[in-house]
């Protein structure tokens, strides 16, 4: 059975393979571009996968691992633009290499070509597949939106955080699992499974990110500690803080932290409050849980013990090379 | 036989009745109101009406239709942002009435609703229509961008000019029809002569447009004259003038008239070389050159001469209500 690695390298080929059209130039080579910038692929492979767990021809759900790839990079270009980001990937994002209207376009048309290549996908279910991927491209946007929404909000709770990482990052994730079950011919039942398998592991890897943001080597996590605390970003630390602390410190996060513009000030500021109330270990078993209702789905999907460990070591893997 | 005015009726009353989800508010309300603005409709007519010319029951086709006519909608909302337009049908655009990460994410919610309201159609050929969708969003986007790279370019050629309006505006209008005669249970051949009718019509309609915006009645056309002029649009008018007209007039053209900041004196001197050089009948040849190719493809379509007759009339009047 082919591992993560080897999956990584059949959808690599695939992409790096894939020609657009040439003209218009401004349309295609933004699109190009972006999906040449690489990327763990973890999707696509997913997708990969979820299908060889049923049936060992992963060529079949290629052009949906292709899709899915194309969509997730879509919403990073349209997301670039809507948060003024400069860098993806350590490369200038689409936004800021040609413009916003190239930005928005390339987008719009990238959306386009992952629908295109999910319809090539030579399966009887053609319909049901669209279904699962349409439901999370919507679901994707809504979590979006509600991400934008918390940046204006400081009474947002651990419900209102969890469904919109598990919106805005998770189903997308869940997804990819459950299209690549239905093409190797799951049952409705065990590709549900892997979509419950998906969504709450990407819950708990969201959850991860946060933690290492703030805790992180930053060597390791591979960019510097502290960014989401600088961006105010509403993390499940930040929400689990605002929520745990006392009236005292809640007064001095909301009116001086969250606008001290000294930053070593404001990181150890906040990392103070962070363990004064232990949110690293509220984080830790919130994970944890998702961690275990992840694997609790996987464990009751019908297929062979080996499939299911490669799934559950990629999980792992990715958990402990993030940490 | 349905007539425009009932098939208006019908697809009117699906959109309102319409109901999105309430939250994100910040995502659907735009959309709805968007859908609210109304306008012709003329795209999911042109489905509803394709179907009955070869099923009376209009009914399956709904949902396409409906998809059309999002579809046709996101892109204004995106095309809006584009073009810095304030205003939309007489009311406020949505990227000035939210902003723009709003517009944005809402009109990539509208892309992902249509494709998903496309797939709510009970056909055998759902592929198929997936397919002619998927290749007329695409050509839409690259004429988008087409239109844009003209706004830096004097020397647009007729031919890259009918291109451009024929991937901008008319295959979505023969991709409607296409479609509507498909779930219809048209032949592959004549849904294939529909979309060579809306090809060639929506060229037709451009360069109507084109024509009125420098000539027609202001109050008839329901906008100030000179539009185009005033902004330098790469009209088949003044590629046409750029064309034939002598160099000394040429050389007026792109470096004083272009530039020239008095309206009115701008208009008139462009109006005056439109006239020298008789532009406008080369426009209306061209134009009735397209409308003629238009009917001679639906002449051949294998259907009771009523149901021509009515979209021939469909196309007459409104190139008659456009004069």
């Amino acid at each position: 059975m082919k591992k993560y690695s080897d999956l990584y390298q059949i959808i690599s080929q695939e992409i790096k393979l894939t020609q657009y059209a040439e003209t218009p130039t401004e349309l295609y080579e933004p699109i190009s571009y972006m999906m040449s910038l690489g990327g763990k692929r973890l999707r696509p492979v997913l997708v990969l996968m979820a299908c060889q767990m049923f049936d060992a021809d992963v060529s079949k759900a290629l052009n949906a691992a292709h899709a899915i790839e194309v969509f997730h990079n879509f919403t990073l270009v349209h997301d670039d633009i809507m948060d003024n980001a400069p860098l993806r990937r350590g490369q200038q994002t689409v936004y800021t290499k040609w413009n916003m209207p190239i930005a928005i376009l390339s987008g719009d048309l990238m959306m386009i070509k992952a629908t295109q290549l999910l319809c090539k996908t030579e399966s009887n279910q053609l319909k049901s597949l669209l279904e699962i991927f349409n439901k999370a491209a919507i679901e994707v946007c809504e979590g979006q939106q509600i991400d934008m929404n918390f940046e204006t909000r400081n009474d947002v709770s651990h419900d209102e955080y969890i469904n919109m990482i598990g919106l805005k990052t998770s189903v997308l994730l869940a997804a990819s699992l459950q299209i690549g079950a239905k093409i190797g011919g799951a049952s409705d039942e065990d590709a549900q499974y892997l979509y419950d398998f998906g969504k709450n592991m990407g819950i708990a890897f969201q959850i991860q990110d946060d933690i290492l943001d703030s805790f992180g080597e930053g060597d390791k996590v591979g960019k510097k500690i502290g960014g989401d605390i600088v961006s105010n970003k509403k993390t499940l630390l930040l929400i689990e803080l605002l929520e745990a602390c006392n009236k005292d410190d809640k007064k001095f996060v909301t009116e001086n932290l969250l606008f001290e513009s000294d930053i070593d000030k404001k990181i150890n500021g906040m990392l103070h409050l962070y363990k004064k109330y232990q949110v690293k270990e509220f984080a830790e078993n919130m994970k944890n849980k998702y961690m275990n209702l992840a694997f609790a789905s996987l464990e009751v999907v019908n297929t062979i013990n080996e499939a299911k460990l490669i799934l559950k070591h990629t999980a792992q893997e990715l958990m402990t090379r993030m940490s």
